[in-house]
Formats: structure tokens, C-alpha cells, sequence
């Protein structure tokens, strides 16, 4: 029952990792560089080194889930948004296929599902968002997908919302609920076919992602 | 029986809409600009004023059948790719569906089914025209593709390939053979959920393309 976190080296990545462990889930963190690597081994984490632009293949070895947390951040260009979030997306999802993976968690962005609706700043990142989690929906790998709103490096509440409405319309939540909010997704292996938007709020992650 | 020709204006989708006209088959040209219409007017050619990056549902307007042959283009960046290549096929296809479009003609691209195998600078391209393909193909509408290769400003042969077997490896096409190609789809309306690759090579359309 190991997931393998893509991304493990990004800022919600490292979070979640630290809970899983902690937590006694089983996970392997892929990382694209050894010199990543004694963070997680100072915590007793698996690593695997691969590329999710190469052949990243070997790195599903072992593993029954796919935890997707990674992305290309605001600090590269729109090719790599293309190259990580929608491309990296859809060949981890083939990957996932083919390896008749059990379950695979997409880590989306909140109105996701409508770039035009985003500002204009925002939408070639929402649009990737978008056509990678449609390709997920649309393969044969059973999947959850987790729709963060505009996150923050606020510390963990362990209390979050699940829409706007909840919120009155506040957009943000924490990096740290939201690897709290994934301990809780990979944990909870009957979620199947599930989306879910994630925002910081009053109620238990356990109630909100239900 | 009217195709809406979505980038019209473009190389391709020029060459196309005179080809068309000539021929008499009945197209839309659609157009960003009102100051790109002269060129469509002197041509007796009907246009339609609309934003592929806005709201273009009033172009489909009393047209059954769309033709896809908008890009960014190379001198713009992957925020382009991202909105118009990828999101504005994928909304292109959505408007389709929800009005019940007959078919939907895509250019796309050699070898987009795997971008991996691209030169690195052409990879991002790749991916959205991958991500877009595979949404056509997803959806409810039917399709026909057509993957040309490298572009060139060649005049016309009218012969072509459908494999870099056939060509030995030569991977170019010039842009007046694919508004053959695309003339030949249009008005083969049996042509339904076919994807050909498309170079510049020894044998007739309709034979290469059938």
C-alpha cells in the first residue's frame, strides 16, 4: 500500500511527506535530484530519484498509489507548465494506467474547472490544470482530486472548508492543511471519483472531505 | 452544411478559406478583428467577428461542421500555447458538443502523440496539442485529425504522404498542401474518427487521405 508522492520535494510535497511518515503510511517520495534526498533520509523517508520530464517509469516499482503534488511554481515559464503540470500529469496517469494502479490523488487548483473565469494572470496555469485533470477522469485509473484555493504558508488549523459559500468567499489555505488534508485522501482509500475543493474553514478535514 | 473555420486568418486557415470558396463549399471564416475582414470580403468570403479567447459561441451560429486550425505561432510564448493551442481547442470542442456540431476537423501536429520523442524546444507544443487531441477525441463530437509535419511556404503539389515511411523520413509539408488536405476532409463528410499524418510526398490526396 505505497503511495508515490511526484513532487515530494515541493513545498506542500515535503509537508506531506513529513505527516505520512510520522503518520506510518507507507510512501516513496520521487525526487528529480540526489542532492534532495538527505532531507527525507534525515526522517527515516524512501526516495527514488527520477524525472518527471524523463523516464520516470522505474519509480512507480512497489507502489499501488500516485499522490500528484507536483507543479512548475510561479517561477518558470508557461513551458514549464506544459512540460510538468499537463504533460508530467498525463504521463504519470499513463504510467498509473499501465501499472493498473489502485488509486490516483491529483493535487488541482480551485476553479480549475473554468481558467476563463480565473484572472488573466492565472488562466494558461488553470487551463493546464484543467486538460490534466480531465485526461484523469478520463483513463481507466481510479482517482480523487483535491482543488486548493490560493495557498499560503500560514500554519496548519486542521479546520477547512469545502466551498466558497462556506467561506464567505475567502480564497486561501494553508500549504499545511493542505498536506493535512492529503494524509487524510491517501488514508481514506474507499474515496474514489471524488473531487473536493479545499479552503481554510472551521470544520475537521475528515468532515469536510467526507 | 457551413464549417466555421476557426483561425482563419492564419496561414493555413487563409489558404483554406480561398480554396474552399472556389470550390464552393460554405464556410464561416472566423476572425479576431474587424480590420482582418477586407482580405475575407474581396474574396466573397462570409466572416464572423470572435474571440477565441473570449466568448465565441455566437460564431457557431447555423454552422454543423468546425474546422480547428488556430496556433499561437512561434513568436509568441507558452501563455499563448496554453490558452489559445489547448484551452481554446478544448472550448472550441465544448461549444461543439453542446450544440450538437457534426464533425470537428483538427489540425494538430506530427508526432504530438508523443512529445517526449520532440526536440526539446517544441516539446510544450506538443503536449497542449496532445492534451487537445486527446480531449476531442473524449468528447462527444465527432472527429477527424490531421497531423501535418514541418511546415513549409512551398507552393502547392497536391501530392502527398501519410507516413515518414512513405517519405523515407522527410518530415515537411508545405501549408498549401495542407489546405488541400483540409479541403479534401471538409468535403469528405464520412470521414469520421481518422487521424492521418500528413507530408509532402507522391500520391494524391483523396487516395492518401482516404
Amino acid at each position: 500500500m505505497t503511495t508515490l508522492v511526484i513532487g515530494a520535494n515541493g513545498q506542500i510535497g515535503r509537508q506531506f511527506c513529513e505527516l505520512a511518515q510520522q503518520a506510518g503510511v507507507p510512501i516513496k517520495a520521487m525526487i528529480r535530484d540526489a542532492a534532495q534526498a538527505p532531507w527525507f533520509e534525515q526522517r527515516g523517508i524512501a526516495t527514488v530519484v527520477a524525472d518527471l520530464e524523463g523516464d520516470f517509469s522505474p519509480a512507480f516499482e512497489g507502489c499501488d498509489e500516485v499522490l500528484f503534488t507536483a507543479g512548475s511554481g510561479p517561477h518558470t515559464g508557461a513551458d514549464k507548465t506544459l512540460l510538468i503540470d499537463l504533460y508530467g500529469a498525463m504521463r504519470a496517469v499513463d504510467l498509473a494506467a499501465a501499472r493498473g494502479i489502485g488509486r490516483f490523488v491529483m493535487v488541482s487548483a480551485l476553479r480549475a474547472e473554468d481558467p476563463q473565469a480565473a484572472p488573466e494572470k492565472l488562466r494558461p496555469y488553470m487551463a493546464a490544470k484543467l486538460a490534466a485533470d480531465v485526461y484523469l477522469k478520463a483513463s481507466t485509473v481510479p482517482w480523487v482530486i483535491l482543488k486548493p484555493g490560493r495557498l499560503t504558508d500560514e500554519p496548519a488549523t486542521g479546520r477547512v472548508a469545502a466551498s466558497l459559500e462556506e467561506t464567505g468567499g475567502e480564497n486561501t489555505v494553508s500549504r499545511a492543511n493542505v498536506a493535512q488534508a492529503l494524509l487524510h485522501l491517501v488514508q481514506a482509500r474507499d474515496l474514489v471519483g471524488r473531487e473536493f475543493r479545499l479552503l481554510d474553514g472551521e470544520r475537521p478535514i475528515g468532515e469536510a472531505l467526507a
